[in-house]
């Protein structure tokens, strides 16, 4: 284990980056030197860290052979555009954007599919899947094996704040503007978002699928070590401003000892598996918690092999922040 | 076919009520006499039905043998107080209100079960669904032969009119309230609903299955008259005033026509089919409409035996008061 690891934060400003330097102080990781990065845009503000104000730093101008990991959460083309020179100059990368590929960036979760790391050699390219894979693959590791799972069918309720701030600020203001009876232009989301459901999210591949509902499936699959699973995603926009909530119906072999998989929900580190009778959701249990809330756990109504529940999750928490400083946790005590 | 039939209206003053009375004028129904009736407490209120304003009277008082036929949807206590004595007086009853047992009073979708009424006799005692179960057998009605349907899994995200105009109160009293930072005290429901997401409507029988879960089930399978059906049923409180949103994984036996099934749907009464790329949202599309909308037609991502879709329904149109009002049109044409 290293002593401590100088670290570069691409993508400071956002509100993932912002909650990974909040992580990295909270949870006491063994910074040295800190680097935070931006695109021009935001480069000169400043970010606190233990007690100290960082000031942001352009990622263009960032030579990456100056740290020995490097968090990337500035989105998609930047991760294509920098996380491979990053890796090259001798820096371990964890993506955060999803717009590495899995053979390039495997996804991990570490209390599913830390060994992975073990098949791999320094220095790292891995990412932290999509927030709903992160905060399923951590109540699905215990079931995997007990269950022999078949089949996952979800339907994911996103926070607007899966679009960043513009979501959130276009939730506020529609809602505002309909109890204010004003009209509406619809921005960030193609249709009203405020007191309705849109059944897509981000765009559509041939066939019918969202990007994200396939990216949900081999994701899910990486991350669980199960290639023949099968899984049926549909991804919703909530009005909710922060938090996922998940319906879960997963099929499995045989009939389905409830109570055993209640113990073994109970017994992974992460998990919060609120009473028999209660359910948790995102406002009152699972926002800005790092613990991943699961209830209404039952058998199939028609079928004993078949197990329901439900998952509260906040998106920036195990859905992404938390999840990528978890493996740079690994990555510090084991690897790096 | 008889000319025109003497009709009560028992809950004339509930928003079911109210749009029963609405489309019994607009569909021409040929009704002679309209008794509308309610409890004291909104007895001597009046409603207007083609252009006179008609006196609610009281349902304690009322003799059902001056009618033909009537709606029931005052709540379960009074139909299983008054529906039985209707019946019993010659009046055929149709509830709306989920308080009789499915062989009590069977449950009715004129596309897809209307044959039932061949083996039943006057005066009829039916029952509309619960209104996730009145969309939802519309739209299976035309698939249910052609994919030989083994498994419907859903998720139903119900509107806050679900819970009547307490619900809609509820839901815009806490908006207004957390958007001027004022404090919050649920009532109707057990949790914030605003900008949340509850996965729990109504009670939990023993196993953890909601009360309304169970139903869902027991009515499809008794409307599709497919008693080996299995149904997978999570029913989630949405933070949306009208129309209930459902996305629908179906298991077929066989590998998936999706153009045939899409073709099935554009052929059947009752349904829009909107195009692909496309999705309805209940705000945009399906709210004061009587068609059901359906979207995101598409096979499983690793399952050509699973079919996936998503509807938007008004709850108070085919989701209650129009399938009501359409199983009355059916007896008036071949029964009454």
């Amino acid at each position: 284990m290293s002593q401590s690891l100088d670290i570069a934060v691409v993508g400071a400003t956002g509100t993932v980056g912002e909650t990974i330097v909040q992580l990295l102080d909270e949870r006491e990781f063994p910074v040295g030197t800190l680097h935070l990065l931006a695109g021009s845009a935001s480069a000169g503000q400043s970010v606190p860290f233990r007690g100290k104000n960082l000031r942001v730093r352009e990622l263009a101008d960032f030579d990456f052979s100056q740290v020995r990991l490097a968090f990337f959460c500035a989105g998609e083309a930047i991760s294509r555009a920098s996380a491979l020179k990053a890796q090259a100059a001798g820096c371990s990368v964890i993506d955060l954007s999803a717009g590495l590929s899995l053979q390039q960036a495997p996804r991990l979760v570490p209390e599913a599919n830390a060994e992975l790391l073990a098949t791999l050699k320094a220095p790292y390219l891995l990412a932290s899947p999509v927030p709903v894979v992160a905060a399923l693959a951590l109540v699905l590791a215990p079931l995997r094996a007990r269950l022999d799972l078949q089949k996952v069918t979800l339907t994911a309720a996103l926070a607007v704040s899966s679009q960043g701030r513009g979501g959130i600020a276009e939730l506020a203001k529609q809602t505002t503007e309909l109890l204010n009876m004003r009209p509406l232009e619809p921005k960030v989301f193609d249709q009203q978002i405020a007191f309705n459901l849109l059944a897509r999210v981000g765009g559509l591949e041939e066939g019918g699928h969202a990007v994200l509902e396939r990216r949900v499936a081999d994701e899910l699959k990486q991350v669980l070590a199960l290639p023949a699973l099968r899984v049926s995603a549909t991804c919703v926009q909530a009005p909710v401003f922060f938090g996922d909530s998940l319906a879960i119906s997963l099929q499995a072999a045989q009939p389905v000892d409830v109570a055993g998989a209640a113990q073994g929900l109970e017994a992974q580190a992460g998990i919060e598996l609120v009473e028999a009778g209660d359910y948790p959701s995102v406002v009152s249990d699972a926002v800005g918690q790092d613990e991943v809330y699961v209830g209404r756990l039952r058998a199939g109504l028609d079928d004993p092999a078949e197990l329901n529940l439900w998952i509260a999750s906040d998106n920036a928490r195990k859905g992404s922040a938390l999840n990528a400083v978890q493996i740079a946790e690994l990555l510090i005590k084991h690897y790096l």
